[in-house]
């Protein structure tokens, strides 16, 4: 770590920090974090994204400050936060060099001072750590809330399997340097639409077992969200309520895009099956509990394609046999 | 703190530990915790309640060492967790004295050894707290498992406005001692029955706002509950989706019973309004931001008198005037 904080320390020109596209929030309270403890530290810094921040994360400190990507600077550093490389930001960043800090597994060497913890919680806990180290003490409120955000949001409110007693030492450490963990909460988890909990109840009503009720399915179509009000981004979270089924091992949601035939699909897994194969196989990708594709098709056929490869998934792992159901 | 360690160690004769009726994690939780940690001590001790205990908490350890009260014994201690006095243990206790440890706001004073936090985040921390003060060296996983299961439940996977640095410090400290924060959020969040969404789909689509979306509405009717075969005890948290709406702040469910024209409803707030005295003005009673009661009468009717209530209630402490909404 003292390496990698030297090597900025000793940057006297023009910082970057940027995250991927469609960010999150462990993306975005990571850049945010970073940013103002540089700036604070005299640096020439900026933070950018090449995608609006997300509706919900309007109350971050400094969230007014991400400019947008591409843009035509060319930086003496680039800092990329919270994804598997530069590639991730979906558009072309001039910087003579690159340094990741992330806890995605796999993705790219960008330097040798990439700082990669896959066993980290979220990212913002990486930065976290790093800002510790540096200088405890400016660490103020602001940058607090936007790094317990992060932790927050990536561990699905201390409830994911990367939660472990380091996790709740930084929450602690972080809610005592300023972060206020109900007013956050409440910021993420209490906002929601009326129209997001009309699209749920549409969405539920979807609700499919298979597969002695190890397989559960979702849908989203286009005409739920023009019903109801709703925009696409309002479905996030959705299928956990598939996935949150005892017995459910491998839960999916398919959302149809404007394009009919089109679907982004999301895949959940409970730990026991490596649902980042299924993804794969559509030419997707993602974590072994978490991973999404894209397939194009009938809802029915698509619905059935995913129901057949879910099958496969749970034969090969759980060594039983599907076909006949 | 000591003086009550010393009491308890002193006692020589039969002890039980228990909670009120209709027990919760935090209740169930606190008493198995001090059976097992007096019970290593050496200690006669029992553990028993009036109501069985929820079937989610089946994964608690030592859950199947819980009595039923009411029973013909005399106890020379009783010691009373998460309950505003023994009135709440539902049946009558037999007993030369009684401790209360609780977090609830007002209620009884049992003894001078009563230990009553109402800042505490959870009946289980107090429990932590008295334990580590104890011995902390015998505090083994199967203790840290209901402590930490308490603590989860009763701040709402650490989102209420209960929680603070101290909440986490105790978190780390129970994962530490054993505690697999992953496997208790499973256990408790991550076993829904199909049941269980099916209610929640018909409950969702009962939502209703009132006073310019200040005040939400849900409805179970009895009818549902036959419809997907689930339990009136599935319909736990429901109203907080009525709650997770921005904008409003008085949010109510109305939960049909067996007989048609009894409703029991549960009322929740965000801080911003003490929804304790709408519950109260029906005859019912809870705390500031979640609180309770039971109407008689038909749907609609029952249904107009809570919002009417609640809007009373808005313009008292918000000084708007909702009468010609």
């Amino acid at each position: 770590m003292k390496a990698l904080i030297d090597r900025i320390k000793r940057e006297k020109g023009k910082i970057l920090i940027f995250t991927h596209e469609n960010p999150d929030a462990d993306g975005i309270g990571s850049m945010l974090a970073l940013y103002e403890f540089l700036k604070n530290e005299g640096k020439d810094v900026e933070c950018a994204m090449k995608d609006p921040a997300p509706a919900i994360l309007d109350f971050l400190p400094n969230i007014d400050k991400i400019k947008k990507l591409p843009n035509e600077k060319t930086y003496d550093l680039a800092i990329l936060v919270d994804a598997a490389g530069a590639f991730r930001a979906g558009t072309k960043i001039n910087a003579k060099e690159i340094i990741r800090i992330d806890h995605h597994i796999g993705g790219n060497k960008e330097s040798n001072y990439d700082f990669i913890d896959t066993y980290a919680p979220s990212t913002t806990f990486l930065v976290a750590k790093i800002l510790r180290y540096w200088n405890e003490e400016k660490i103020n409120s602001n940058i607090a809330t936007n790094l317990y955000t992060g932790l927050l949001t990536d561990t699905g409110s201390f409830r994911y399997n990367n939660v472990d007693d380091e996790a709740f030492e930084m929450a602690e450490f972080l809610v005592k340097k300023g972060a206020d963990p109900t007013y956050i909460a409440n910021m993420i988890y209490e906002r929601n639409k009326l129209s997001t909990i009309k699209l749920l109840q549409l969405t539920l009503s979807t609700l499919k077992l298979y597969a002695e009720g190890k397989i559960a399915s979702l849908i989203v179509e286009r005409k739920y969200l023009h019903e109801t009000g709703a925009l696409e981004e309002e479905t996030e979270g959705f299928v956990n309520y598939a996935r949150s089924i005892d017995g459910v091992e491998i839960a999916f949601i398919m959302i149809q895009k404007e394009d009919p035939d089109l679907w982004r699909v999301s895949i959940r897994g409970k730990g026991n099956i490596d649902v980042r194969e299924i993804a794969e196989y559509f030419g997707g990708g993602g974590h072994r509990d978490a991973a999404g594709c894209r397939i194009r098709g009938k809802k029915e056929e698509v619905l059935n394609k995913l129901v057949e490869r879910a099958k496969q998934q749970l034969e090969k792992e759980l060594n039983i046999s599907y076909s006949t159901i």
